[in-house]
């Protein structure tokens, strides 16, 4: 009756199971109504759970993988800490349930052989709405607003802003690009995706360029939306000097990874007014430092990298869906979904 | 060269013009080419220009209709104060920037003959687009995360919700209310519009229903959103035992007139929970007084009645057309656009 409150740690064996080598440490945060499919996904594997559905809303795994498990886990279903993932070396499988999965793929972490999937695809929809809000947001000036609010001033601030006909470029054409371009083509925009191989066509964008175009599109674009993986060549690829190409009433978004954009820069563009405004999702570092000049910039919004999380219901869903098809897979010996290695 | 600097007051008359007896008084915030657009558009009629370009982004016309034209004028183009307007004896046609006009239609401000029309069709965009960013940014609880940086907290808050599969209900079937509903179909909301004529069929509406329906229809829908004139029948429309009726989930926006909600009502609602959040551009009364509980109510965005101004640059010039249509109609006999009365 371990598993009757929800706590983590308990193992649960399939009733018609053998005790075979494998052991899976599921880290996602189940319910028992899940934690029977994930069970029955698997049959005759023992699984062990680690974390109850009060973890579902930060989707944040403290505990991470129990020291007594290291050395018997073969499978990990979700994210925990990579030194704790590095300690099990007969890791075969690990499914994380984030899209980017950067911190896994650095030397020494996993097993040399061990495969690794991402949840790409669960979050397309909670971070492309969490960009559109925040581009509305900002355009319409509501977190100056917000301030006026809290000040208890009852006054009009100025000029505002409308996506419709305007030009919405879009850095990165995945799941989360192509969703946010999807959102802003709805509403009147005209849609440039910028990729590396921009002759094939992603539904969602008017047109697509390559990344060499960046400067030559930049000074007459009204929006400049981020949805880039965190590589050497996407390292702040909004930097000062571009910030001065674009138009002064531009708005900047980002919501891929923190170091695509120069913070200290972008902080200085928003104290010159070379652009309108900007919503960040992430920064660089996060959390962004105390006296970090973006935390007062009234023209910037600040969300702690939550347009990701657990936090929009549907999410969850999806990534327990891929989880559990790649349980399924694995099983059956059939190719695994979004294999980044 | 009074007119150089854009300085009010001053008078034009059109080349070939005869005095007449009519007097234009403008107030409407234009540059020369416009005014010359206008007194182009009645030759021969006296015409005083009240404003400069400098009022353009408040649209609010401090000085009112100069003293020394009560007596001449017979149009009037723009919202003076109604005392002003009151004044204005011989006033045959008064035409507002204003999308409003029910100062107006009050007894004893205008002639009983003179002629009323509204710049209604002018605001759709900029109202509709207003209240759609308020939706998005309540929805993922961004005013919430917008207090947090400013205390500079980097901080998970929790649940957000998101318009996709939504079932969002607008008060209010005109030019506003419609646009707004083809924004939220747009991001695959489903639409239903109350107006008093359910039957005849509105654009961006996926199903419509009366008023009578409103009870039956408030605890399924996500979003309810308010752009309804003032009237009798209208007023506390949502009330507490209306607010109660709804989602825990659910999200009201306002931005037509502010005594459609009971703003006590709502600030007590919003404390138990009883709704998600609040999206308020207009307020019974206007301003908010100082001690009213929804300024300091977290889940209550307040902006102080500027989603219909002239914030939004295009809505000037949709403003200036109506006008300019009007009195080209005017100058030919022809009916007007907007008539009110």
């Amino acid at each position: 009756m371990a598993s009757k409150n929800n706590a983590g740690g308990q193992i649960e064996k399939h009733d018609g199971g053998h005790p075979g080598d494998q052991l899976i440490v599921n880290c996602l945060p189940l319910d028992q109504g899940e934690r029977q499919e994930f069970l029955q996904a698997a049959p005759g594997i023992r699984q062990v759970f680690m974390v109850g559905t009060d973890m579902r809303q930060s989707m944040q795994w403290p505990m991470g993988v129990l020291q007594s498990c290291q050395s018997e886990a073969t499978i990990i279903l979700g994210n925990p800490p990579t030194d704790q993932v590095a300690a099990c070396r007969n890791l075969v499988w690990l499914q994380t349930s984030s899209a980017g999965v950067d911190a896994y793929l650095k030397p020494g972490v996993l097993p040399p052989d061990a495969m690794l999937t991402s949840a790409s695809g669960a979050y397309g929809q909670s971070v492309s709405e969490h960009m559109f809000a925040m581009m509305w947001t900002i355009m319409k000036d509501l977190p100056g607003y917000r301030d006026n609010q809290r000040m208890g001033r009852w006054q009009p601030r100025g000029a505002v802003l409308s996506p419709h006909g305007c030009r919405v470029l879009v850095l990165g054409t995945g799941d989360i690009g192509a969703s946010f371009a999807r959102l802003s083509k709805a509403v009147g925009a005209r849609t440039i995706g910028i990729r590396r191989h921009p002759d094939q066509p992603v539904e969602g964008f008017d047109r697509l360029a390559g990344f060499d175009d960046l400067d030559a599109l930049l000074p007459d674009v009204d929006v400049v939306a981020l949805a880039l993986p965190s590589t050497p060549q996407t390292r702040h690829i909004i930097d000062g000097p571009r910030l001065e190409m674009m138009k002064s009433t531009a708005v900047l978004i980002n919501a891929g990874r923190g170091d695509a954009v120069d913070c200290m820069a972008l902080a200085q563009a928003l104290d010159k007014e070379d652009i309108f405004g900007a919503g960040l999702d992430v920064t660089e570092p996060e959390p962004l430092p105390e006296n970090h000049p973006l935390w007062s910039q009234p023209r910037c919004l600040l969300t702690p990298h939550v347009a990701g999380g657990a936090h929009l219901a549907s999410n969850v869903d999806k990534i327990l869906e891929i989880c559990l098809d790649n349980l399924r897979r694995f099983m059956d010996g059939r190719p695994l979904r979004n294999r980044m290695r």
